[in-house]
């Protein structure tokens, strides 16, 4: 059932892109009358104001006090001391919701730190990027016909979990919710894995003494394969450790795979080559983004 | 020194997106007077004849009699046949060039099959492509900025390796000369491993029971980092079979380096795994597609 949606105040922490840019869609949908930015940085919190996805830059959290919902939207790596922080702070219907990219370990730092208002917390991942960062990259129609996952607990209250739907949903996206488990799960084959493999490709040729004789050859294919390895390192750090043993999981099948295919190639076996090639490029081309 | 190029009949073996728009190319910049187009498949040929790609269609290689350059631009696994085939039919003074993806074996097959005649054949490798192929999919710019590499031999005719790099020029590209044992090291390293790994990535979620649950959330990253498993499974087979040691040395080299990153992963050392990120997001940034 559709949860008609209205906050009168809503906090985000951390101001950049996906923060910046929920807050701009929730303004265009006129769900929201005012919006407050907390962050580590001040510039990023006057930036933020100054492209007016904020209105109000709290000096503390103690400023969290009259907020309906806080979304946090820093990397997962500082999750755990943002919870920690805004806990004490936090009025007794508020509800709190995040935007990283691992859940298990949100989730379990959300327990740990907002002890009886873990009840109000419900973890989400919006599926949902861009090349550039920072508040001038935010724009509001970021989330539409995007993907947002949330992962509500057993002790997620029902309403918490129907208004962070609501919010997301007035930001254009498409809600599914699914067991914290499964989620990272899956976003360790289909993203982190991919970032890890085009990482070690890119790494395994820069550190080669004629590193610059290979980049100069390399084209289209390479561009496209390796642009993930553009990203920031310091994030796919945090999201890696975050989501070890998942992502430990899908690189060992990953590595299976390699070693079959070289096997392969060892025998020079045509017909096993080309049903893992076929098999792919059908996949590949049945696949449509956000269907 | 550049050579002033004039073709008075130019051949073009496989009237697809490579050799229809080499020839398109060859056209607009008016150096040649007449195509001849050859090649397994009749209706590819009628296409090409009608896109104004080729003038004449070859019933047979007979009709190479008068050629002054012949250009193979049929899959790298149709090349020894082709060869063999057109051998006799080559004028004294014919050129022949081909346009494979893999430089030592089609080399090996000319040795084979030219026999005197290989002294006017000039390996290359046009480092070009789009999304689609076929005659229809042919343009005339589509060399315009892009490296050719040129492998020519101790044997190669100084004058038929001229010609080939005039040739090339008067399409729009850039010619490079390389030995082909490096041409086809470095190849194995930016194309046809990355290849190898997004078919390998994207095979190994396709074989699994629940693999539309893990399509279903792939986003940009999946996106760009497996486009090029959608890539034609006989083609990429080929390839990898005609360069299979360079390309096992690659994938081996590959396997390490994913090792490493479980190790680090394993160990939770995230200094280590920070500093292949940092190296490769920083060369990945550095690296300009054709610079």
């Amino acid at each position: 059932m559709p949860v008609s949606l209205y906050i009168h105040r809503l906090a985000i922490v951390g101001t950049g892109l996906i923060g910046g840019s929920l807050a701009l869609a929730l303004k265009q949908a006129d769900v929201v009358d005012e919006v407050v930015g907390l962050g580590r940085r001040r510039e990023t919190l006057e930036q933020a104001k100054a492209l007016g996805l904020i209105d109000v830059i709290a000096d503390s959290s103690a400023q969290l006090a009259g907020a309906d919902v806080v979304v946090i939207a820093t990397p997962v790596a500082q999750m755990q001391c943002v919870l920690r922080d805004i806990a004490p702070h936090l009025g007794a219907r508020a509800i709190v919701t995040d935007a990283g990219s691992t859940k298990c370990d949100v989730i379990a730092a959300a327990r740990e730190a907002l002890g009886e208002k873990f009840s109000r917390f419900v973890a989400g991942h919006p599926i949902a990027g861009a090349e550039s960062n920072g508040p001038q990259a935010a724009r509001s129609d970021l989330f539409i016909g995007r993907n947002v996952v949330l992962c509500p607990e057993a002790k997620t209250d029902p309403a918490a979990a129907d208004t962070v739907t609501a919010l997301w949903q007035a930001a254009g996206a498409q809600v599914v919710r699914m067991d914290a488990g499964r989620h990272d799960r899956i976003f360790a084959a289909v993203s982190h894995l991919p970032h890890l493999a085009a990482f070690a490709l890119v790494d395994e040729l820069a550190a080669r003494p004629q590193a610059e004789d290979f980049f100069r050859y390399a084209a289209s294919g390479f561009r496209d394969f390796t642009r993930i390895a553009g990203s920031s390192p310091e994030m796919w750090r945090d999201i890696a450790l975050a989501n070890r043993e998942a992502l430990l999981a899908e690189l060992s099948a990953y590595m299976n795979k390699l070693g079959e295919i070289a096997a392969a190639l060892e025998n020079a076996d045509a017909a096993a080559l080309e049903q893992v090639f076929s098999r792919a490029s059908k996949a590949r081309r049945n696949w449509k983004e956000n269907e």
